[in-house]
C-alpha cells in the first residue's frame, strides 16, 4: 500500500489530567484549535509526551475519541497504540480505525526488551493488522525502550508482512541512518524526523518533509518557521529559529524534560493540563517560577504558540 | 507492619494459553497441586515467567481468581500487579486483596525507565496502598527494566511511606548487596533469593530462608533439595543438586530462556501450557525435540517435578 | 590563548606496518603528498585510525617525527598524544612541540573510565601542559571510551585551567550538543566535526568550517566536495557527494569498519599499509576481493583519492 | 601444561608513589613482609589496584624487579602485563619471566573494546607467548573494560592456542558462570575468586581454593579467616568475618573505592603509599579524617593487617 506522506510538523500532545489524576477531556478542542493555528498539521496522541503508557486502555480510547472529534479540518489524528500487550494494542488499533483516525503508530515495547528485528516485526504485524487500511508508523525511540535495532533492516523485514507499514517516526540522533532509510526503496517510506533540536540539519541532509515534535506544543510556530525559512532559501533565518528552539530545549532539560517541564509550560501559555502521572515527579511551584523566569529571559513568551 | 517471612521456595508459574492465544484457566488446579507436591510453598503469579506484562488487566484478574481458587491448603498466592500504569496496578492490588491473595508484588516499570529511588518509592507507594493489609514485595530484576538502583537505599526510603513493604524478590547477581539488605534494620525485611542457579551460595552467605524460582516449575524438587541438604549439613549433596540445577539452566539458555524454553518443558513433563505471546518467538517442533534430547542426556526426566 | 581555527578537512591517517608488525615509516612522504593533493589540510596522527593506543611511546615519537618531516607546505600535523598514562602523554605532548607539530590532542582514557568532568579536566590539564604553546583539541569519541560527558560542561570547566584548550574533535551524533558548543562563549572554541557521514547537516546547522575525517584517507576528494558545493550554494551537489560518502561507509561497515576495512582500501588505491595490530582481525584475501567488488559497484575507484 | 593451583589468597598491591608522582620502590620490602605475615600467599602486581595502566613500561619493569627481590620465601609474584599495546605486553611478559616471576596475567584491553572471544584469544596468545613457561591468568573484570564475554567460551577457545593458560581471576558477580568454569574440563583451570565481598558464597558453591583480593592489602587477616573458618566447618565464624569484610568495603565505597580510598587506608595502618595518579581524585585530608572515624566505629584498626 502507498499512503500520502506527511508534509510539515505533527504535534505529540500532552494528556490533560484533573488534579485528582483523572483524564480531563475538556481542554482538547481548544488545544487542537491552537495547534492548528500555530501551523501544525495534526497530532500523534497517546505517545510518550502523552504519557500513553501510563494510561489505561479505556482512557486511551476516550482520548482517541475526543481528539478525533475535536480535530479541525485537514488536521490528522495519529494514534499511538503501542503497549507491552500486543493484544491490547491490536484492539486499540481497531478502535482507532473505527473512530476515524488518520493513522496509527507504536514504539517497541519496553518489556520484554526487543533484541531482534524478527521480534519487532512480529510485534508490529500483530498491531498493524488491527487497522489494516491505515498507515502504520513505527516510533523509533531507543533511549526509551532499549530497542537499538538497525532501522534499515526493519524496513527490509516488513516487506510482505506489514502491508500498511508507512514509515518511521525517527527519534534518534543518527542522521546517517535516517538518510539511508529515507533513500531506501526509492524513498518509499515516510521518514518523520522526531527531534526538534535538529530539524534544520535533517532538512539539509535530505529533503525531509515531515516531522513529529514534542516542543511543538508551545514552540510550534518557531519550529514551523525553520522549515519555511529553509524552503525559501533563507539559511540564516532557519538557523536563527533552530537556535532559538535549542535555547527553549536547554531550559526544559533543566526541568526534567518535555514530559514534565514542557507540560508545565502549557500552563504558562494559557492551557493548564494538570499534573503528570506516577512515577514522574511533578514540577513544584518554585520550579515553575524559576522556569518561567528562564523562559522570559529568552523572550519565549513573545515567540511561543498563542491562543 | 511486620509480616510472616517466607520459608522455602515459591514458584513463578507460566500462564497457560490456548492455541489461539486466549488465556486458558483449565490447567491451573492440576498445576497448583503438582507444585505443592513438589515441595513449593506457593506461587508468584503474573510476573515475568507468567508473561504478566503481556496480559490485559482483565486477564490478570481472571488468573488471580483462578489461582486463589485452585490453591491447596497452606499454599501462598502472591500476585504480581506491576504495570506501566500505576493506576491500573493500584486497582489490581485492590482486586488481589479482595480475592484473598496472600501478598502482592511489583517490579519497577520498564517505561518510563526509573532512574531515581524517589521515583520508585512513589510508584510503590501508589501500588502498595491498593492492598494495605497485604505484604508488598518489590521485585528487583534490573536486567529486565533497567532499574539499576541501590536496594539498601530503597529499604531506607520506604520507611514511613509504605507500611506494608515486606521485602524484595532479589533477582540480581550481587550477593554482597543481597546480604547487606538482609542484615539491614536487624533483618526486618524478607529478602527472597531470585536466581535458581545460586541458591546454595545465598544460603551460605546469610541464612536466607526463602526464594522465588522460575525453574521450580519443572525442577522444583531438586531446588528444594538444595535447601534440605544444606539444612542437614550435607554440603556435598547440596552442591550436587545445585550443579544439576545449573545443568538444567544451561539447556534452557540454549532455547531462549525460561519464559520460552522453560515453558515448553512443562509440555514435556505432562502439562501443555500452550504458546508464548508476542513478541516471544515460540519453540519450534525441531527445537522441542533437540531440547528434549539434551534434557534426557542429563537424566532430567527422572529428577524433575512429577504429576 | 586564541588559536587559528581550522578551515577544511584534516585527515586521521592509518599507521603503516611491515608484515612482521613493525612500524613502517617509508610510505609516509607519499601518503602525505597524496592527502595534500586530495584537498586535505593536514593530519591528526596516532589517533584511533592510526591505532595509536596499540603503539609504544617510542613508535609514536618516530611517527610524529616522520609525519612532520614529510608534511608538505601549509599542511598541519596534529599529534594525538592520549594514553592511559597521563605522564606518558605529557611527555609525548612535549615531544610533539619540540618536533614542530602544529597542535596536539587526546581522547579520554578508556581506563579508568572517566565518569566526571573534573577527572577529564585533570587529565587534560596534565597533558596539555606538556605543550603549552600549541592548541590542544579534546577528541570526543565516547563510543570508544565510554566517556559520555556533557561537552558544554567541559568547555566551561577548562576555563582558567587549560589556557591552550582550542576545541573539540566531535565524533558523536548529537548535532544539538555540537551546535551548543559551537555557539558557546561567542564561538571561541574550534568545533571540528568528526563523522564523515554527516558533514552536510553539520554545515547546515551552524557554519562549521573544519572537520577531521577517517574516510578522507581514500575518499577525501568527495568529502571536500561536500563543503565546496555547500559554499557555492549547490545543495543538490552537496547531497550527492554526501550520499556517495555514505555509500562508501556502508561498504566499510560490512568489513569491520574504517580501522580494518578502510585501511585495506588504501592498498586497493595503491598504498599498501600492511596489517592491523592485535586485537584487530585482519581482512582476509577473500574479504578483500569481496570488498573491492562492492566498491567497484558504486564506482568508488573513479572518485577516490588519487596518487 | 598443568600448573600448580593457587591455594589461599593473593594480594593485589597498590603502587607506592612519591609526593611528586614518581614511583617509590622503597616501601616494597616492608609491604611484602606485612602481607606474608597477614596470611597472603603472594601478590598480583601492576593490576588495577596497582594503577598498572597508569604506569610506563619502564616503571612496570622496575616494580616487577623490586617485588620479586622483596618477596619472602614461598610468596608468589604474579605480574599483570596487560596494556592496550599487545606488543608492549609481550615484552613485559618476557621481562617478568626473566626476572623470575611466578606467573603473569592480563585483563582485556579497554581499547579497542573487545567484542568477540576470538579477539580476546588473539590478544592473550600474543601476550602469553612472551612467557611460555609461566602460568597465564586472564583477569576478567568487565566492569572496567567492557569485555562482557562468556568465560566458558574463552576456556574452550584457548585450547591448543595458549598452552600456558592457567585460569581466570574472576572479578564479576556471576557465581553461576564461575562454577561452570570451575567444573569445565574436570576442573582443569584455576578459577581465582576476585571479589572480597563474596568469598564465603564462592567457597560454598564449589570448593574454590584461591582468590585474589584488593582489600587484602589492609584487611587480609579477616579475609583469610573466612577460608579458615569454612575449612574447619564453622559457618557462623565464616559469616562473621565475611560480614565484617563487607562493612569495611561499605566504608571504602563511600571514598571512591579501593584504588583511592583503600590506598589511603594503608597510610592509616602505617604504610604511606602516596597519592594516586591522574585521573583519580585523591582523598583530601578532611575525607581521610572522616574515613578514619568510620573505620574506628567498626573497630577496623583492631582487626586489620599489622606491621
Amino acid at each position: 500500500m502507498q499512503f500520502e506522506k506527511i508534509n510539515g510538523l505533527i504535534d505529540a500532545p500532552f494528556t490533560p489530567f484533573h488534579e485528582n489524576g483523572d483524564v480531563n477531556l475538556e481542554p482538547i478542542p481548544r488545544y487542537a484549535a491552537m495547534l492548528k493555528a500555530s501551523g501544525l498539521k495534526g497530532v500523534f496522541i497517546n505517545g510518550s509526551s502523552g504519557e500513553g503508557y501510563m494510561l489505561t486502555d479505556d482512557e486511551r480510547r476516550a482520548l482517541t475519541e475526543a481528539w478525533i472529534k475535536a480535530a479541525p479540518d485537514d488536521f490528522k489524528v495519529i494514534v499511538h497504540v503501542g503497549s507491552c500487550c500486543a493484544r491490547s494494542s491490536h484492539q486499540l488499533a481497531r478502535h482507532a480505525a473505527e473512530c476515524g483516525a488518520w493513522g496509527i503508530g507504536a514504539m517497541a515495547p519496553p518489556f520484554p526488551k526487543i533484541g531482534r528485528v524478527e521480534e519487532l516485526v512480529k510485534y508490529i504485524e500483530e498491531i498493524a493488522s488491527g487497522a489494516p487500511m491505515l498507515p502504520f508508523y513505527f516510533y523509533h525511540i531507543p533511549a526509551f525502550n532499549g530497542a537499538y535495532l538497525p532501522m534499515l533492516d526493519l524496513l527490509k523485514a516488513v516487506e510482505g508482512r506489514v502491508p500498511n507499514f508507512a514509515g518511521i517516526k525517527y527519534t534518534y540522533e543518527s542522521l546517517y541512518e535516517y538518510n539511508q532509510c529515507r533513500m531506501y526503496a526509492d524513498g518509499r517510506f515516510d521518514m518523520l524526523h522526531g527531534q526538534d533540536e535538529t530539524i534544520l540539519p535533517s532538512l539539509a541532509m535530505g529533503g525531509a518533509r515531515g516531522g513529529i515534535g514534542g516542543t511543538t506544543n508551545y514552540n510550534g510556530r518557531e519550529l514551523v518557521a525553520i522549515i519555511e525559512a529553509w524552503d525559501r532559501g533563507d539559511i540564516n533565518a532557519a538557523r536563527e529559529h533552530q537556535n532559538f528552539a535549542q535555547e527553549v530545549i536547554n531550559v526544559i532539560c533543566r526541568y526534567r524534560g518535555n514530559i514534565v517541564g514542557g507540560k508545565r509550560i502549557m500552563k504558562l501559555i494559557g492551557l493548564d493540563l494538570g499534573p503528570n502521572r506516577t512515577p514522574f515527579r511533578n514540577i513544584t511551584p518554585q520550579e515553575e517560577s524559576a522556569m518561567k523566569a528562564e523562559l522570559e529571559a529568552i523572550n519565549f513568551f513573545e515567540r511561543c504558540n498563542k491562543f
